[in-house]
């Protein structure tokens, strides 16, 4: 159920219609719009009445959410969720780009990369520290020292750093580096482990399971949001179906029913999705015709030799050619490519 | 396997080539390139040797083709296929659209609708007289009266027209309307009836089947070129997956796959493979972006009242719109939207 | 919608109500029980109103069928449906077994395999003389010739014959020799050939199609059974899904719904399904004990030199051990594995 | 790879070989067998070569592994293994049987279903005291309250406990009552979960995840094997698929896949697989007659007032139906069911 007043509303009969949820066993969530506020309320709401709170004053609206998934639905929210680093936004007009290679695999193939996409204007830097694998006896990243290069790739060159967390164990040492904490698709269910990324109120990448309905990626987003963590980016990565030709199936349709059902920005991970380099810039262009608000490429100045998915990563000339192409889509839809501001002076 | 000649070989030399493997109980297919005529073979081929063509007179290369479909390779032929229409193409430059609405439901129905996509332009009309529907207690299409009417729009307004053939017993009737004769998805595998078609020598448009890996595609379409017709076009629809957001999962993966192992035109139809209106558009953005060489969009102008399929139709405003967007997204990924020309002195 | 009327109402009675039916541009159905007559109706049943029929004489109640499919439901007929050979059943006490190569390759073998097969008592004989390929250049059945060998088997073996047809051109000469005809998978929403064979009056095993869901596969059904042919025997034989352990994902959850759903027969192809002989017995084993009312089961006697499918073939040996573990579990599951009574005799 | 020795090797030998293999930067794994020891080697294998072995004392072959599971194939240990508990096994002749409701609710609920499965003889009972669930608002177990109250069940009772882990932090209190820790299908890819309890050494069920293949299943397995931790029963139940008449797709062939790639043993629970309580006593005969060495069933007094997944809860009277025809089938399938042997003296 969600609760709609005035943004201006005095604090007190804000507090008051929080104080009132709580007395009914229910838990209060802000949530500020452009125009109004809306005050969400989770826990066992069947039992709540709209009557209970219309007549209260400010309140301007009482309307139930029908969705199973409550605080990121665009029912409870009607805006885009915009997030902020620095000057830059994901999930608004910009279209936002993290790119790297699958794991950081030493200091010095992370700096190559690093610095060849920072001199294109990249400032998302993506590589896995932990690796999570499904062989116990492949690569499974450098772990600590692993964390320690892209604590140094993100302090000499400025880059901000999207690496993926496996357990609770490790959390508070990715925490410290990551400026986005990276779910992935095999732990999208792990709800313990979202539960407490989602605690620390850093930006959090939820990937898509594979075999998750878009609905299952909401509700796992709900466990984010349940504890008041709005700074959610949810990313499409391949489903699995009977088609082998690629190694997932990149399920581009979840962008548009996301953008519909919920207010959190959307981004896409080609690289995953289709698992064969030479298809990700066709699909990558696509998830930004069909309304992306960015795109998660893997990166690799050397794919044959990488420890892990070479045969997905773009070079980086591929990768260039692919941002230029993609700068001239992204105004048909509405959006930017805004690079880093000093690119060419690097 | 494939023989590569001369394009300017004697006949007498091609001739003796084409002889060798028919005494080698083979068939051949010529396939004229732009530079170079390749002569396919088909058949028991694993009995041939190269040594058999190698040294015959104006030969200048021998190839083995890897994948289970052979002469809609792209190995067995490199160029694109570009089917032709008056002074319109498919699977080149051009980007094709076919539009109009699941069925023919009357006279009045059909030519308001037609008459608003002249007006826009288009020149593919597609409309269905027979339709295949898992009910037997649903609207089963006019039959034959809805050809009559697909005739009469066609001698009228000038348009060409798309329809589904079901069967062997209308394949007749519907080829002397049709410029291209549609195969859907639930036939797709109904090998009888595919070969029947192609020997007509009249274009097919092949769509996919909900459970066709992209393999299954491509040798459903070998049934079509194995009768010496190449006027083929294949067309993603969606396939069956454990998603339920979407009517079908659209699997626009599979337009850069095809366009890698195959030489024939792939289009896309957002229609179907999401199955709701409000999204058609994004995924015909995404369809082109990726490189399809053209869409096909249900369009309605009374969606709610439609016999069939209304909730995934456009209505005309909202077609046009989509135009507008492909006008501007096509030179990006360097395609051409060319309307009929005399579209708005009509 | 179902019109409930004492099994021995005057004839008069029925007439009156079936008349009364067709004067509402609905068709009637007569669907006769053991104890009671059902008249079905189907049409634009949302038409009639219960009233209509309620005070009808011999008319005892009147039951809305909520299922998208209305006469295969169990709603529609409550007691299961029995197709009578001689003096064999299939549906009922007794479990059906069917067998034979996946195609007639030369007169020799198939005597060879169906001499082996009588001997052990089986009465049902498989064998396909047209077979659906996914590749035009592989074996596609000995067709009319295959057919004639079919024809002698009967004649002089005396077995009953199942095989598959493809197209309304060879329905004619297919259903001479048949005594069961198949649609295969492929064909499972070829709705014109399955009309077709319908109304030919002739029991029909209709098998799964790879993406068809239980409801689908009943709606085809349906159009046989619009067909006043009610001799239909569902038969399950795994769909497509990401695993790709085994060729197909034999789904036996489908024949516990489908008891629960319909009143027809389903047995179950464990050959198709699981793709690799190793597996076929303990499937087969898997399909009686959730109720199956039997099985298609592919043997042959020279596997590795099979023109198709022989790596899911059976010997002669294997299927014989298979049939003395089945003839254990039958009576723990209220079935009967009745053999051909002169079996030893031969 | 796989080095066989005698199993009256003099310990000298066999350490002189676990020598060499650490050496070679690799791990030996001691796999005895009734006839044979087996040294399994992980790690970097492909850097080893088969003289390095070959001609070393007691040595008598030296095997190379295909699958990339290694340790848990059937290549690396032909017998199957055998989990021992009190008088109890699984994986042996002895069928399994895991019973109880889906979650602890109340300790009286708990009591009251135990007690009547312990009547009828059951030894495993599984009951959830965390629960993972797709939405944060619905009941998440009981945590250590419901932990308690299994204990009680264990001490008072003389029950075997079986119950599942969510996360690291409360694996240690899990493990003090649990006799089987059990992984579910959301975390079956949450490697460092899986690692963690593998290093306990306690029996561990894991069961399969909604899109993993049988491979991915194993490889998941490999981790709690590479811990020397043998004591691993697997368990089919249900993937996603496009068919919705059941709530997942149950999918037995895993069963005999498993049993040929795999020594381990594997049970089948068909209350997640079909997810609907009047189809689970099928699809439990179905999973036994197949192959499987067990099963775990859901069974609750009063499913429709549980608080979690009671529509696909048996009571107490249909399992013990259930039971009594198990008790048929099984001697069949070379399996015997033994219960509880003061069973009726209770």
């Amino acid at each position: 159920m969600l609760i709609i007043m005035g943004l201006d509303s005095p604090r007190k009969d804000i507090d008051k219609v929080k104080q009132k949820i709580i007395e009914l066993n229910c838990t209060p969530h802000e949530i500020p719009g452009s125009s109004k506020l809306a005050i969400g309320i989770t826990g066992p709401t069947h039992l709540l009445k709209e009557e209970d709170f219309q007549m209260m004053p400010s309140v301007q609206e009482v309307v139930r959410v029908t969705k199973k998934f409550k605080l990121v639905s665009r029912q409870m929210k009607n805006e885009n969720t915009i997030i902020e680093f620095d000057k830059h936004t994901i999930g608004g007009k910009e279209l936002c780009i993290i790119a790297g290679p699958c794991s950081v695999e030493t200091r010095e193939q992370t700096f190559e990369i690093a610095e060849q996409l920072k001199e294109m204007g990249i400032i998302l830097f993506r590589a896995g520290a932990y690796k999570p694998r499904s062989s116990p006896y492949t690569f499974q990243g450098l772990k600590e020292k692993g964390l320690e290069i892209l604590a140094e790739v993100k302090s000499k060159l400025g880059l901000k750093i999207v690496t993926e967390v496996l357990n609770s164990q490790s959390l508070q040492s990715v925490a410290e580096v990551a400026d986005i904490i990276q779910i992935g698709a095999r732990n999208m269910q792990n709800y313990s482990l979202i539960e407490e990324i989602g605690s620390l109120q850093k930006p959090v990448l939820l990937k898509r399971g594979m075999a998750a309905a878009v609905e299952d990626l909401l509700l796992s987003a709900e466990y984010i949001a349940a504890q008041n963590n709005f700074n959610i980016i949810l990313c499409e990565r391949g489903i699995r179906t009977f088609e082998t030709a690629t190694r997932n199936t990149l399920d581009l349709n979840a962008v548009p029913v996301i953008k519909q059902w919920s207010h959190l920005p959307i981004i896409v991970d080609p690289s995953h999705g289709v698992g064969i380099w030479d298809k990700v810039p066709q699909m990558a262009m696509a998830a930004v015709a069909c309304g992306a608000d960015g795109l998660m490429i893997e990166v690799h100045h050397d794919p044959e030799n990488a420890l892990s998915d070479g045969y997905q990563s773009l070079t980086p000339k591929k990768f260039k050619e692919l941002l230029s192409k993609l700068n001239e889509l992204a105004p048909i839809v509405n959006k930017e490519l805004k690079l880093y501001e000093h690119a060419v002076s690097l």
